[in-house]
């Protein structure tokens, strides 16, 4: 790591030189981790963020964002960060799934939270206490979400998948919960490094992948090898991703800049989900006019879906121990809560 | 004014005398009209706005909020605010309406972008831009969106709605662009105040009263006179509130914090949005328990109301001339660009 160290001090003192600066104190300089090789998620979630942060402290704290696998493995950012290779990460926490599975109760999953319901859970329903001290005690990080993107957009195939029967033998990518869950309904998943999706699909390795939303797989080129995306993207009800902080250096932080810091996640958080839903919207019509067909699976998959996924949950819950049952408990209160929140909130008319 | 100017100054070394204060710059202090009595509007949207400039600005940038009437008219706020009698304001521009109808496109009405539209509208896809140039334009202030609400909670009937036909002969408290579409539908209305809402209920001035979000009327009492909730509030599909700042007031702070009372603005409308949506689900439940009933519209009324709106967008256009039309043109291509969202966004599984 002594030549990033050295990276890192050089391009701190590059910037100051160019600053004109106000009479503030000396900058804060943190790197940050991340798991993104490059694109909207690399310059959206992670510079997004440290931007903000940029703005809102008036430069007092800088963070330079580094891409996946710079500093540390790039499925491990909380590592990183923890062990003070990095003092701050950016990450999607669903792929610390082997090290414990109740990170994807709060990242985003198959069958849970949807987006308008995790961020309303996060921010006023007790989920950001739940997450900050879950990541304290278990990663060792302060943790806080940054990013929310709203519900991913199926899967790219190439045979038309609608019914359950269509899905038996099915050979998807995929990770998570969902290579699990999936099994029950005759799927056989197969999980490939995101740089290597494109050309699993290509092969023939699978017949389907499933990659993020809609808007981030415009440039996959996916949809010229497999005709039909097949909607909704129920793998993936939405994605939280995490900014971190190394506590130590998290507390050398004054208090106004952790305040400004957690405003900024804040602000940023709701703005990649603005944006992306904004984006989708472009996306759909791109596939629509390059001729993809857009497939919506029968009512019988998600129900049955639905309840794979909630017996998937009692098995984990009883096998991975109390946070897992905690968080799923809470979770599962909150969207007893929300039951009926279709006939007073939905969007009808809809037009 | 030289009464409130006085108690401001007073207010202002109290609060000076208990600071612990960083070495900032003497603190900006500015008076706030609001149009709230008290309650939740007020706390919430205009103290809560408040809270988080402070916050963001180490106190550099206080707001003191004043209840409706103590700074001019509580339905003319920006016009206090323009004319300098308070320095910032806070208000549903709907309540403008008689002045200019394009203030209904921007605060939510019958028919228009529902909630999670406008936010994404006004974020990503070009509306706050509108507001701004619209306000200062037109009404001489420095306008920022700065509490987003969901749906409202529908009408509270002394007589079971479902039909168009039970809207025939209804007697109805309402106010803005409802009051003219609902006539077509065979409603009669009466607008009254805020304060006189109960009572023209309880007298039998009307059968049925709208009023807000459904945990905004908990606390009114009208489920003890109304044994009938008729939802969706398709009267209001949405309620975004402005924060307003005196052109000559805005511009002498700093950019600095120019920008953060614009993340205040931001932040502070996310939070009245979910803060909102998370209490619904708590009235939702209040309601139920005190035997309220909840009825749901037949589809043939929303899209009977939705044909009844476009009718009066595509009129109120013809009439009230360029801004109305320019903002109605965008806002609807907004929406076309969001016709299939429901295939990839929705919540489906619901559960």
């Amino acid at each position: 790591m002594k030549l990033i160290k050295h990276i890192l001090i050089t391009t701190a003192l590059v910037s100051a030189a160019t600053l004109t600066a106000a009479p503030t104190l000396a900058a804060e300089k943190l790197s940050m981790a991340t798991s993104w090789g490059g694109g909207p998620p690399l310059e959206s979630w992670a510079k997004g963020f440290a931007n903000t942060v940029k703005d809102l402290t008036a430069g007092e704290v800088e963070i330079e964002v580094f891409t996946a696998g710079t500093l540390g493995s790039p499925l491990k950012v909380a590592e990183t960060v923890k062990n003070g290779v990095a003092e701050a990460g950016n990450t999607f926490i669903g792929y610390e799934y082997g090290l414990d599975k109740t990170t994807v109760l709060f990242a985003g999953r198959p069958g849970g939270l949807n987006a308008e319901q995790m961020i309303h859970w996060l921010n006023q329903g007790g989920g950001l206490e739940m997450w900050r001290e879950y990541r304290l005690e278990t990663a060792g990080v302060v943790g806080l979400p940054c990013a929310y993107v709203p519900r991913e957009g199926g899967m790219f195939s190439k045979r038309k998948v609608q019914s359950i029967k269509d899905f038996d033998g099915l050979k998807l990518r995929t990770a998570g919960a969902w290579s699990e869950i999936s099994a029950d309904l005759g799927v056989s998943t197969v999980v490939t490094p995101g740089a290597e999706v494109y050309q699993a699909l290509e092969r023939g390795v699978v017949d389907a992948v499933e990659w993020s939303a809609l808007s981030l797989n415009q440039s996959s080129g996916f949809h010229k090898i497999a005709p039909y995306i097949v909607l909704p993207g129920f793998h993936q009800s939405t994605v939280i991703i995490e900014c971190s902080f190394n506590k130590e250096a998290w507390d050398k932080l004054s208090d106004q800049n952790q305040r400004l810091i957690e405003a900024a996640a804040y602000i940023n958080a709701h703005r990649v989900y603005e944006e992306t839903g904004n984006n989708d919207a472009d996306a759909y019509a791109f596939f629509k006019d390059a001729g993809t067909e857009f497939v919506v699976v029968d009512d019988e998959v998600l129900n049955k879906v639905q309840e794979l996924t909630v017996a998937w949950e009692d098995k984990t819950a009883a096998e991975a121990g109390s946070w897992f049952q905690k968080v799923l408990d809470h979770q599962r209160a909150f969207q007893a809560r929300w039951a009926n929140a279709h006939e007073y909130r939905d969007s009808k008319p809809s037009r």
